[in-house]
């Protein structure tokens, strides 16, 4: 078998990994936030449970990618795609990290009655969702307007977070039994501000990778 | 030059240069606190200016790694050394944002008479400080009871974390006029808890490179 052949079917292994990877950490943020909105302990706790097969899928990937350095010895392009890969992979390992954190505030909350209904969070869980999903099709496609784009939307997410802090703060200023609750809910979403942030990153990385430029 | 030789010149390079960089990301975490302390500007500009010299030098030490890998091809406890190396400065660099973070927050507070002075504050960041610098020590000298130390340490930080946000709730419960500075010092606190995590992360992951053990 050609070396060439050999490596290129090496990297696509890794990609489909990345895929699975990519695709348990959306039905993990999917999960939290449904668990936050109905009040779900049960599923808030399978969301930590699933965060350990996260965390050993990040293992194995990297494990992946070191071996295929150490044998293959790749240089230039080929290396630049494997160090993605790793970074990639720390960032999504975080987002599934923040997954849990917001489902131990979930469970936190799950005797209190919500202040009112959740409409915001949703939304921007759902658009940090997309922006998860597009970074990892960008870096299989190596899609550097998709790339592109997903760093723009951060901006859609910190407006979504100003949004939403500024509601809390008014409502904390105008009742204080809601301090506490309110709290929590800036707190849950910091977590979802990150991850926007963490899919920027490796959008950034993938620009990078495939450019040479750095945003 | 034997290999080996040759190969333990470089790894102690790599060391030599992650010293460095904990070095300055200790500096900017001192420097960030200091400015929020003294509400003071310029020093909070320095820190944020400063946050590309230590993603640059997170580049240049992985670029280091991966040559490492490529043209040493090292195998068991070297290559977990160096991806090691290359996980802890992920960690380090994300504590660099959050030093930028911390003063954007000091720019925002700038203009406005601080409701207390800040005390734990200072003490919290402190703790994670010294967490940083032990990281290091543990990883360049393979101490394990050090790294071990920094684990358990981050109980401490996690009760400043409490506290302080127990505080700040119990400010906004009595005042509805401080709500939004509580705000943004409830956010500071979290990035310093993160930090807390972060030199976390960085110590398990000693610990799990030298005995294979996993926290």
């Amino acid at each position: 078998m050609p070396i060439r052949y050999n490596f290129e079917k090496k990297i696509n292994e890794l990609h489909k990994d990345l895929i699975k990877m990519g695709t348990l950490i959306e039905q993990s943020l999917d999960d939290a936030i449904q668990a936050l909105i109905k009040q779900d302990v049960s599923l808030a706790k399978k969301v930590i449970d699933k965060d350990d097969e996260i965390d050993n899928m990040e293992l194995r990937i990297e494990k992946e990618c070191l071996l295929l350095i150490v044998t293959q010895q790749p240089i230039a392009t080929d290396l630049r795609d494997i160090a993605s890969v790793l970074k990639i992979i720390t960032d999504l390992e975080r987002i599934g990290d923040h997954c849990t954190d917001i489902s131990e505030y979930t469970i936190r909350l799950a005797n209190e009655q919500y202040i009112k209904p959740l409409i915001h969070i949703p939304q921007m869980a759902e658009a940090v969702k997309s922006m998860i999903k597009d970074t990892i099709d960008s870096c299989v496609k190596k899609d550097i307007d998709l790339a592109r784009s997903v760093c723009q939307r951060d901006d859609t997410i910190d407006d979504y977070f100003d949004e939403i802090v500024n509601e809390l703060m008014s409502l904390m200023v105008e009742k204080s039994s809601v301090v506490k609750q309110c709290t929590d809910f800036l707190f849950i979403v910091k977590y979802l501000e990150r991850m926007g942030d963490h899919a920027t990153n490796i959008a950034e990385w993938i620009i990078f990778t495939v450019t040479g430029e750095h945003i």
